[in-house]
């Protein structure tokens, strides 16, 4: 057992940490960004200055371009770049992109990689995951997908509607699961600059984080050809699984360091804000949340390298996944909402990032399997044992 | 005992909920509404429904136009108010107008009625009150006060900065809390277009439900005749109690109405969307969260009814009032949480009004004292006896 | 809506106050009760000593010689009575005897009253209620009964094993809950001292607040004579019910007694116990455990008021009641948990009260219906509107 | 970073775990214990097989004739012993011996060790650690200490008494922590069976798993030779946390394995027993219970894993054993709450191990610095930085 880092990875920390604070943090007033996310034209900057600064796409191989991470190294540079709502853009680590190299990596054709990953790794495009449909198509439970795919010829023709699609304006490409004839699923990869895809509308969402936003996707009888189908046919549901369990774990990642930040932010609010006589973290009412706080981020840190380590001995991690998801989701959100309720007035207004990562943090209870999915999956094999 | 209703209680709910339903809930999509909050312009619709309903500032006296509403009535009306983000502007029930109309008709002249009250209860103007300072000064420990008050001949002179301040953009007046020379307080009463009254910006905040969000507000040298001292002279503190009591509870009723509007969107959303082969809410997991709603809502109102019919009483309800605003805020806020957490996406999205409320209550257990300081003065209390 | 209690309740609620206090606590010490309860003789002293004060069954009709105390009557006097483990044997409140007065009140026949209900009352004989069955029997799920019943001429012959008969060991007379033929359920009164009755065992349990303890109790073909059928054949679930809802609700008064005794007790300590320089209870993280204990008895309260006015007015109170169980098992719950912890070492020893109740209390979260058999109930209900 | 325990840990975890299940489980109900613990003759053959196994003393040093573990090693080999609340007593590595063999270790003398610590570790001998006093002394707060040594000659003689005294009761010595003249503190060894230490009595405490109980302990002006200071004079305090940051850290391992025992009895009634049509399991409000159990293991586990291995590197850790103590005493007592719960009447009885262990670990949030303590010991670390 060894909790140490290597000096490879306490290098990278440093490096990565250096960069949110000297490039990335004073950018975040930068008035390139709205209600929905950063500009497009914000995150070009925020990634050329990732990648002068060697530190884009890291998770990426090698090959590709990237920095070849595993898993645990992940655990160590997302923290990093989550520290700023900036860092993930930056860094080109954001959901979705980051789970679609990731799948990409893995199940892409050699001409498909040089067509879609590579400007993706790159920087230079942006790409969106076309799996969530509204009601009632496929929310949490992925076997209600009502988009259908037809075989026409060479062809297959997409139908139907997905829902909450983050960075889907703008994206340059996306990966659009479909249910087949037989019920299996499929994905399938398609430039976004297409008449028979529509984007409806954006959403007003609590977050702002993801550039693009979150977009309500129309397919009006979009025609894939087959060999832009990801993988193989009727391989979705199982791809989905691939992409999901170190996807959400990195969700996790980078969330830990934003809610890192929140809590410095708090304390060092409580060092310097006065009230009846001492300081506020004098105050045991106000010192107990601090240390509840601490402790929350080291579970979080503990079940995340943890969760980490078991996917890089080659295990699929399903069931470490959903346990990292609900703890940290969890754990991290109530290091925000104490934060928050530490700083008061200045907590819920504009006066520190609190109140951004309030916002942005809440949606992450709900992405990739809200907590009760999880705690669902593990009570089924509970019962299955 | 008896939890029962009056006839007039029971029609002046029924009235309230009806109005709700069919001029405000409408109107909650209007345009005229920024991040800030309603525009002054869909606040005058508003309050001419709600005028024209019979429900406009209905705590007023009869004597100046309202409807001489006990607490015990407040508690239903502001509960079936609450229910709409746009509820508590129409009835012109929204801190802190709601409270500086009972502040104004305990201690007021008539002369300074005539000037500022009726038009505040007409709804013709707003006011807001200007106490909160910016750190180092007075935040939850008032004893902090740097805003100055200086006699000079029949004048009072009034210097310091102000934060946090709802409603200030757009108000017709204010209530000013300032520290005399002796270290005791006073509270004035000043029209806000004057030059020494500079509004130096708004404040971006969680909350969106105020109309004129909140502002720093800057006093620079306000001259102010001693015939505009609200009240005596040094009883500033105690004025703030007398007004903060009862505010905060309804505080406690207007978000109860916005916690159970949550819970029912929330509800409807668990009858009909399917997951896992069944409608959510026959999940337990989703069930007992509701459940959970359901009790956090009526251990919330009981609190309310409890603390309202003690103030009925002629009690200054200190102790009930700081019970009530730690268990209804954090209550509440459970309840919204939740309602989030079980919406999924459509929770943190436009997609219905639950994360507009979530945003707007936030703020609520912060607001008029956080937790934090209530439970304190409960265990100095619980220490002494 | 009015909170205040009738003179004639506040004299009621003084009375067993100081009865408690005079006459039940100096013998909390008495060596005449061991790990399963307090001995049959302790329980004759204290029942002797209640009828002196004229407290005895206080909640049988006035005609079998009870106060005829209303629902809310008992809320105020079963809370007082609960203030000691010891109150409620005085006082002849305590399940299941309390339940089983209340039934037979309502469904025995004059000669069935004469023969079991009149001596019950007068605190000459103890009863028990044989419903609860070992796996695979009747738990949570009272339809899964595997007792039975079978018509035999002018009889009825009982077979089946009935485990955590609470008092079962020294009951006069039980009321079985056994299945027909039918599928439907029927309740009997017999005689313990049978011997087709067999007490099996006695069971250790965390609590030991009952005479008799919990135990098995195996009925070996008794028979049973028609005329000993309590109310109708077919009619045991129904009945159950009517006992249910309002047994629950005396739990929660009594245990409500019980908590604020142990918040006393750490109250106490906390004034006088020092550490790092201050009593404990001006440490804040001490003092917010007390404040948060107040208002979990508050809740508690008001939620048992509330239910038991609903009963007052003929409600079922069916809901009313489930939600108080919940709240109330889980809200006196966390006031004794906390006690304890502030007590430190004197809260698990034997040095306070708090340690015994605490023992005791764990199992009111079970008994009447688990939390989470009545979150069921209440999400089954919000599932059908 | 690595979590893999090594082919030597993996054999001595195995080798554990067989040896509580074969040879410690089945004396559970050995009648040779009662409300105070297991008896010494219960003890005796307990030590004997964990002798025979291999498994006695194993966090003694290899010279002394244990295995030498590290803190690591330790980690994995109790959690196993905890398995079984007699577990502890035959490995010989409950608290307070636990600590003792090795606070010795590291600051006794050869003839210290030679009299006293080797038949310890040989498990001959049970030994207690004399600091905690009645109010007003010390408690939470070592600096209160009443009990006073006198140097007279070659002697120290110690005057004062000793509260809940783990293992006094048929202990062969003591360390005894007195104040010296000058405000400091030291530790004395002391053989048990002399006539200035008079055990007061036995507490009854919620607890049963530590043979002798916990005692009251005076000492009447004992008289102890200079040889016999453990140590240094006057360097009491500092001893103490050399013992305690470790030792209650073992505390934390011992009580994981008891929860995980708690965790998998209540799986296994929830897979077997039905209520309302199905195993219990399959509802998910206990399903998600037993989830939630699962990750409050996981957590604990993780953080005694992190904690043990900052020990191994040298490190005092006091930080990350506050943290542990806090974080796994908290949700260790959530998973056998919970446990409970899900077990019903059977959790609350002697049916399971599960009432037991519910008695056993509620203390477990008080020994070695109640969570409060800790928070606040955080909580000043993060106002000095």
């Amino acid at each position: 057992m060894d909790f140490s880092l290597t000096p490879a990875q306490l290098e990278l920390q440093e490096r990565t940490r250096r960069f949110i604070a000297e490039e990335v943090i004073p950018l975040e007033s930068d008035p390139r960004q709205d209600s929905h996310g950063p500009s497009e034209a914000l995150r070009d900057e925020l990634v050329a200055r990732a990648r002068r600064a060697g530190l884009l796409t890291p998770h990426a191989s090698k090959e590709h371009g990237g920095l070849g991470l595993s898993h645990v190294d992940k655990a160590i540079v997302f923290e990093e770049a989550g520290y700023s709502p900036l860092g993930p853009v930056a860094l080109n680590i954001h959901a979705p992109d980051e789970g679609n190299v990731h799948l990409m990596e893995v199940v892409a054709t050699p001409s498909q990689k040089a067509r879609w990953l590579q400007p993706l790794i790159d920087g230079h495009i942006r790409s969106c995951f076309c799996m969530t449909e509204p009601s009632p198509g496929a929310g949490s439970d992925p076997s209600m997908m009502q988009t259908i795919a037809v075989r026409d010829g060479d062809h297959y023709v997409i139908t139907g509607r997905k829902w909450f699609i983050t960075g889907a304006t703008g994206a340059g490409f996306a990966i659009i699961m479909a249910r087949m004839e037989d019920g299996s699923s499929t994905m399938f990869l398609a430039d976004m600059n297409q008449p028979e895809i529509v984007i409806e509308r954006q959403i007003d969402a609590l977050d702002s984080c993801f550039t693009g936003g979150h977009g309500v996707v129309r397919f009006d009888g979009l025609r894939v050809p087959a060999e832009d189908v990801l993988g193989t046919i009727g391989e979705g549901f199982r791809y989905a699984q691939v992409r999901l369990a170190p996807a959400r774990l990195t969700h996790c990642m980078r969330w830990l360091g934003a809610a890192r930040r929140v809590h410095e932010v708090a304390t060092d609010y409580a060092r310097k804000r006065q009230a009846f006589g001492q300081p506020l973290v004098e105050h045991e009412g106000v010192g107990f949340m601090l240390a509840d706080n601490e402790m929350d981020l080291h579970v979080s840190r503990l079940t995340i390298w943890h969760c980490a380590w078991v996917l890089d001995q080659g295990d699929k991690g399903r069931h470490e996944s959903s346990v990292a998801k609900v703890l940290c989701s969890e754990a991290e959100w109530r290091v925000v909402d104490r934060s928050v309720q530490i700083l008061g007035a200045s907590g819920v207004s504009d006066e520190t990032v609190a109140a951004r990562i309030f916002r942005d943090m809440r949606a992450f209870r709900i992405y990739d399997g809200p907590s009760e999915v999880h705690r669902w999956s593990m009570a089924k094999r509970l019962a299955r044992h």
